[in-house]
């Protein structure tokens, strides 16, 4: 396939283990940088009709009342879900509507976790029920919970210093935010670090930098020949108050209960519409997306925007009737692996 | 008695009627603005020395040491909660270790309310479970709750143009934030409005200029003749999304169940410290403040940092010697009203 590949929307499946890159390929034609600096710069007055069009024109506020509209439909969309599968649907049926070429559904598996009930609750010092979000693919607790003396630390090396104290407690990570990048490996590989040295369950800060009591949920990673252990997010707030309590040399006992569940993976789709370009109907420029977005929120970002904007680029490039290479939307159930396996 | 007053902290119970204001009464010996002006501006050596002191001497960081340890071991200090009488026996025993003079206990009635278990669930158009926080003093619903469809009003006068829809109705504001003092009005005020038309629940947005899906919780108010409805805050993002849905034109209905009941006022204490001054003992500086907290909290604010930092001011004064006038510290759950009976 002559493709000249541009992904401004990541895919990564937000229960898959990727994250979202942009994928640069270049032109066949072995063009230099300079003769495709050139050729965008010759789109300068197309991009001003789009702006035009979407900021000023006749679909003013169109993308926004889309998203509006699907986030108020279905509400979020945890891949695996009912939810998803009527958003895939709503998709598929504007893209229709839309007048664009080639909609179709292509059948795909995606992950199927679901968090069922979940509570914590502090039994030492003080009783004190405590805000939660497991994390998503960690498994739940024993049924009727675990009960286990906390371990708070500030960072894994500190877990490491301090590994012959954590059999069978309760780690918490009270690690401080810096930038999401380097802290989000707390929330990746808390689990797997904790249970290297035998914790029973990991409870990890969520990965803020600001709080209104509010747990964040995010995906974490199990690791072969690791045991797997329930693994949570906390509260700011209550992360520093561990620290806090076990400064001053309290014990600290808390009762985890998450029923969290693995299913098979769920057939799905990924979504697909095209449209052909007049000059270069044989080079493909893809756009893409996931639909799907975390169980706990509204579905509007992550990737909620992302999707309705790239499905909005497509709209309104067909109705302006500017395009030269073949714009191609690929929309769904779908991580980069399964975006890999489209383009072969 | 012969008394300057300066009240920097708020003084408003949680769950009273009124909100914290400073009193200024005159000195009775008829002194100048310009002669109080010098007088305070002759103790700015002192004024340092308390800054030394606090901030990078013996005491730094003693503060907010006492305020963590304060908020960890009690928790949220609701007025005729058994966690508040907790707080006033640890600010009582601390203020006699800290060597004060003349530290008691004065009984006082205190409201007491207690939310107990509340929920709401949109029903149509699409089932989604509200995050909500009832409001101080509302009451309950009926047993098994209430379901009924939804007005959406922006304004009191909206509500007003629309009085002949809202019989029978939830009502639900989404008040832009404006400023807390102006958009607070609906939280106060939200409930009577909407049962003078009709209704019989009210939802008001969260007063607040940013949320996470956090609903905030506040003191709201009847009025005699007015029937009594529940009432509580919701989430900007629900406000929001209701607002959307009924410009829509989609019918919305609510389940509402909210156990919320008021107890007869229940006996607290006032906490009272003192240290006689060197040159005007017969003149009385007062320093006051609340320790009660929202319930739903760490009640490390509203009034905890303030309820510190007074007792502390205390504290710094005495161990630094240097007091000419008498220092009062009245603390406790106490209302604006208390206060005035308190210097009668």
């Amino acid at each position: 396939m002559k493709s000249l590949f541009f992904m401004f929307v990541g895919v990564a499946h937000l229960l898959s283990l990727n994250s979202g890159k942009a994928i640069y390929k270049n032109d066949i034609s072995q063009r230099t940088f300079q003769e495709i600096k050139n050729e965008i710069a010759s789109y300068e007055d197309v991009a001003k009709a789009i702006i035009n069009l979407a900021v000023y024109g006749k679909y003013q506020n169109r993308s926004y009342e889309r998203l509006g509209f699907l986030v108020d439909t279905v509400g979020p969309r945890l891949s695996g879900s009912k939810n998803l599968e009527k958003a895939i649907q709503i998709m598929y049926q504007n893209l229709q509507q839309d007048g664009l070429e080639n909609v179709h559904l292509e059948p795909v598996k995606v992950p199927h976790w679901e968090r069922e009930e979940e509570s914590a609750v502090m039994l030492l010092p003080r009783i004190h029920k405590m805000a939660i979000l497991g994390l998503g693919s960690s498994i739940g607790t024993p049924p009727g919970g675990i009960t286990a003396e906390v371990l708070v630390v500030t960072s894994f090396d500190e877990l490491q210093r301090r590994a012959s104290e954590a059999r069978g407690k309760i780690i918490v990570y009270n690690q401080p935010y810096t930038s999401y990048g380097i802290t989000v490996q707390y929330r990746h590989q808390g689990a797997v670090e904790a249970a290297k040295v035998g914790a029973v369950a990991s409870l990890i800060r969520s990965v803020a930098s600001f709080s209104i009591y509010s747990p964040h949920t995010g995906i974490q990673e199990y690791q072969d020949g690791v045991p797997k252990i329930p693994t949570a997010c906390i509260t700011v707030e209550d992360a520093e108050m561990m620290s806090r309590m076990a400064s001053r040399g309290s014990k600290i006992v808390i009762h985890l209960e998450m029923g969290a569940k693995t299913y098979p993976d769920t057939d799905s789709f990924n979504t697909v519409a095209e449209i052909t370009g007049s000059k270069y109907p044989e080079q493909v420029v893809l756009i893409s997306g996931h639909l799907d977005s975390w169980d706990v929120g509204q579905g509007a970002l992550d990737d909620g925007g992302g999707a309705v904007i790239s499905w909005e680029a497509l709209s309104l490039v067909k109705d302006l009737g500017v395009l030269k290479r073949k714009l191609c939307l690929v929309k769904g159930s779908l991580s980069t692996l399964s975006l890999m396996l489209y383009l072969k």
